[in-house]
């Protein structure tokens, strides 16, 4: 029925018993009290995790394609511009469905492996004069690539162009890992799901809307019912749901938020560092390079590794699959062939890690790679082992 | 955590056992083999459900209103007309997303408590010379008056007045509890969901397409991501999905469709019947009136019933839950205050309905109904353990 | 997988789902400090639901049988004498064990029906001048008749003749059902399970032991090794057992003392006589007769009930098993073919308890009982809507 | 709730998934049909786990010291002789035991590293002319010195002298991991437990009795009735049994015995020698030594290895689960503070082995082991890698 090895692919991760336990409710009836005293504290507390005080969370049974779709759908009409920069598979396919709704897509190549060029975006703003383009969208973190943004300094690079524009963020692959500053950077829609850092299931689709962002949904003309923010906060409001509402998933983002809190969320963070680096270290052990161009862009959450030359990243991820029933993610797009990923996020200890190191490096020895068994997992261990002089704590 | 007592809503129903230890799957990679050998043979298994061969299923990680959605978004462009009865709460939704998506909707007004006016269809399709009407919806079971429509005699008046117009059904709350014929009854899209007769968490939009329909897809000008049908069909032929799947509830309709074979998909049938039926004389035991007009428009999965004059449905299902702990259906729209509703769908035994009757009862006589205490249950009793020469078989 | 439907057995008892999740924990090593953590304070609240502040709580891997032989193995040697009234299969089946050990048993038989007879305790003790009865044993509830056995009025009649006895009492199907006072009634053990009140699985015998009677260990010569008081305790002590605990039921009782404690013990008991009660007034109804003598003795956890003469009671549990899936108790012993039994404890609502009487009525009328359809149920309807004043509490 | 990382105990093993689910099975009544159909097909597949066709299987809800006394009290008499030797914990709490229940009981003494000495087995029943001794107790696995005895062996002594005792074999930790040849070796009886290669939670002793044994039970004067043979047969012969059956851990049973048939016991056999073989590759590469003394003795499912000189396993042991969260075996008795466990058997992967090897070695280097990081994970790499044609299969 299932795997006991864990998998690192960078989402959906590893669902701690805790949760998957959280998540067997039996069916309630939605339209009772219950329903209402337990969904409300769940979007009050999910601010914290976005990093806000002003920001509204609307949550919908979705995946964050989904989610996506609802961010654009409910701010802006047929023909908008929005500014993008393209540096892999997932800001490409945000992209693609900007497109797919009519908007004018403005688009800024960047090669994969880099992160959110500010600099081009405050150039690119300051051009639009006549403040055409009504939103900016980032990706936070690119899964393909493991490469973070620097949020931050797009809020900058707006700021100094005084462009009036929103500010949307893809935070799928990176909420409830690594630090996220909803207010602090001026994000207008924040776009998550629940099966990565909130350790889920598949299957809620999760924004933070801002005050500026809501207001815009006056005005937008692009059709959306199943996505409208307006019937759910209408809903939500009294406790409710526009329709059926995905009960168990939100007894399990109560319970994920306890588990997040409980350990807290800078030792969240902090663990989602230690785990990363220590993936860092022994990709360094075996010789290999990261997708990520530099260490300010490396990802805590999934690390993208360059296989050498004349090797090919699929076969080395079927075979660690076939030989060892162990998951790790596959190049994507451009990536396809060229690197593979290792996810390190959601509920995983060091432990784990080096179990998902130990294997990788038995399925390269396999294919003949050039790195030596023991290696990657002597670094991280010797990374591990003194890098924190208080006890692993475990998600769980 | 969980009340003991079994819900008596129309909807999401009670999941038995063996689906909850079903959805309780651990995290996989959904890009590995195993995801690939399950996912296709449950599409596949689905199209008996349907009754269908000629359909395509597609399904979504959303519920049954994004199933609607999906449905005119692949399929049309703004400003086409659609042709719609409104009769309950959720025709006037399906409605409401159309208008929200600039369709033209042509609606006929008919009295809540009757079915789909097939005359007045044919009437409105034979008036319309121009082939206007690009799609007639309707609601096989409305689920706000528990009226089960007649879907072959809509089709019969398209056919009569020889109409190109596709044929939209929602059977949401009626799929895998009464008999369903997508080829037998022409059907162009069809749309439920998981948590319905599939016993399953809410989550999961189900939908089944004809190759008229999917031909349509070609000149649609809708807008959509999320919902559009070819990225979920070209994923799916190769075993996978466009996005993140909802493996869980993947894993749990591959066991819905093996507990659903195996009862006999006609058994499940003359289950629901007989579960309805013996909720059916209870409600004449009490004196109470359904609001389904007629015995042909009696639905059997939900039960519709007038409180007497004088007296508020909302008091008596708040009591029912406050005091007892059981959830019935509320009056929606403009059965609101005027009449309750017993679901009686998915995972459920004679036993468990003559316990959701005993609980109204009371909840009348606490409310001074006149109603005599025991009377409905006397009545279903009757009917049980005279109906069926065979033991009665649980669904789970 | 499992019935949709309660049993209605007097135990094993249905299990809610917290205590079913709560049970679902994986291996963790005994020998860890989280174990002991959790295992110390479940002893310590254990005493609570005995009433007792002087006892020692001691649980063994088995059933209450084992409890049983546990009783007397680690008390009595051979050949000692002990004194039991007979009245019920279960103080029947301890006297067999004591017999087995090679202990003098002194028994009283008494009418199936009736309780322990104090009196004639009383007469026997005075006779024993010499003090040779070791123990008196008590089976405080007998499930077999649905007897609840007057406790104190037995201490009385010890205390009376002034003799020095040890008292052991069985309430397996009592505790945490009905009040007990082990202090109060100075009882030296009394022995119960996790598979009745506490709503857990099958699986630990749960006693409770005096000072007394744990002076008595040290001059009791049956062998005894598994069930040896004195290395549970050792090893009790510093958190730690003297073979592999079972870790998950250990954890299930620690929710199961949550759950008994947030409900409230009295009202725990409370719930359980309003349920004994609607069954009581159902059996009126019915013109059938309980196997218990007289009020006093009724039992709030199981009640057995005579079939009208002429009619086989196995005929009857077995029908409704197989007609309706519902599970009663059969008659045991003397009972059989003349008693069936409603078990009405643990984790029930009364919402449940009239699902169980009106498919027993489905099942006598199958049969051509004399009774009508529905009077059953409309007395306990009556009954339970008018005897609180409060919001039915669940168990869960 | 759960530690994420796997154990290393000995016992009780890491549940797998399909294991949980299957022991989550609701409350059903023992006495009805379904039991019965559950219940004797397990007792009779269990067999085959045994490698008997002649013996008779025979459950009780309790450990395996349960299963022990089942063994002795079923069969012997006060006063009767067994023979034993002792050479390590396990051995020598069932010598504890007999001596308890008033055995004569003959002690070879062995070095604790050494196996069952059937040279000197053969001397002793030789010169016990008078066939006083009516068994033989050896332990197959002795679980504290990671030591496998040679039980055919034994028998061959047994054989050699003619002697007529009876041959008792503990395979607590063996069975299910381990080939057992129950008819093979002439066992008489042989008892195991539910929580190691079963994989299932604590809490059903499981033995094996021949008809040699069985016969035995009629001039048995040990007192026993939580145990007794007799009584639990003669209810089995119907399906049932003498008190409440631990009905999560017979549909567990029932699950595993399916598992371990799916994989195959001889790649079950094959598995645990691999992973074993890896575990014992990782400590020659550290310059560690293995308590069993020779090849021969060595297990397949623990290995108790030696600390240096001047270290304390208990420390070693503590600093891992502190540090790490990783739970390895402790040195138990003679072993204590000399040699650290490591449990490998029941549900386990390489992948899992590699991330216990790589936890320990992070320990050592944290306590200044003299051992290199990543050296004996890269032996166990190596040999797992190359150890297998075929991909590694789980047990889950």
């Amino acid at each position: 029925m299932s795997n006991q090895n864990p998998v690192f692919i960078p989402g959906p991760t590893n669902i701690p018993d805790r949760l998957r336990l959280a998540m067997q409710v039996q069916t309630q009836d939605h339209r009772a009290p219950d329903f209402v005293e337990t969904f409300s504290p769940v979007l009050e507390d999910t601010k914290k995790v976005f990093g806000t005080k002003e920001g509204k969370i609307i949550t919908f049974p979705a995946s964050g394609t989904g989610g996506w779709e609802a961010s654009v759908t409910n701010t802006l009409s047929p023909g908008d511009s929005v500014l993008v920069a393209r540096y892999g598979m997932f800001s490409h396919r945000w992209i693609d469905l900007c497109q797919r709704h009519g908007l004018d897509v403005r688009i800024i190549e960047c090669p994969w492996g880099s992160g959110a060029p500010a600099d081009k975006f405050a150039e690119a703003l300051a051009a639009d004069k006549e403040h055409k383009i009504r939103a900016v969208l980032v990706t936070h973190n690119e899964t393909a690539t493991g490469v973070r943004s620097d949020i931050g300094a797009v809020r900058g690079a707006m700021d100094a162009s005084d462009h009036p524009a929103m500010l949307f963020v893809d935070c799928v692959s990176s909420l409830a890992s690594m630090p996220f500053e909803f207010d602090g950077w001026g994000v207008d829609i924040a776009v998550s799901g629940s099966q990565k850092g909130f350790m889920l299931a598949t299957g809620m689709a999760i924004l933070c809307v801002s005050p500026k962002a809501l207001a815009a949904m006056e005005t937008a003309q692009l059709p959306r019912t199943f996505f409208d923010f307006r019937d759910m906060m209408n809903a939500n409001a009294s406790g409710g749901f526009p329709y059926t509402p995905p009960l168990q998933l939100i007894y399990g983002m109560r319970e994920s938020l306890k588990m997040l809190f409980e350990e807290g969320l800078n030792n969240v963070y902090a663990r989602h560092f230690r785990l990363a680096e220590g993936v860092r270290k022994a990709t360094a052990a075996w010789g290999l390079e990261l997708v990520a161009q530099s260490p300010e862009l490396y990802s805590d959450t999934v690390s993208a590794i360059y296989v050498p030359d004349g090797f090919d990243s699929n076969a080395l991820t079927d075979h660690a699959f076939n030989a060892y029933g162990v998951s790790f993610g596959i190049g994507l797009g451009e990536m396809n062939g060229k690197a593979f990923r290792i996810g390190h996020l959601g509920s995983l200890t060091d432990v784990m890690v080096l179990s998902g190191l130990a294997t990788i490096e038995m399925a390269m020895a396999d294919l003949d790679y050039p790195i030596k068994l023991g290696s990657g997992v002597a670094a991280a261990q010797e990374y591990f082992r003194t890098s924190s002089a208080t006890p692993m704590q475990s998600a769980a």
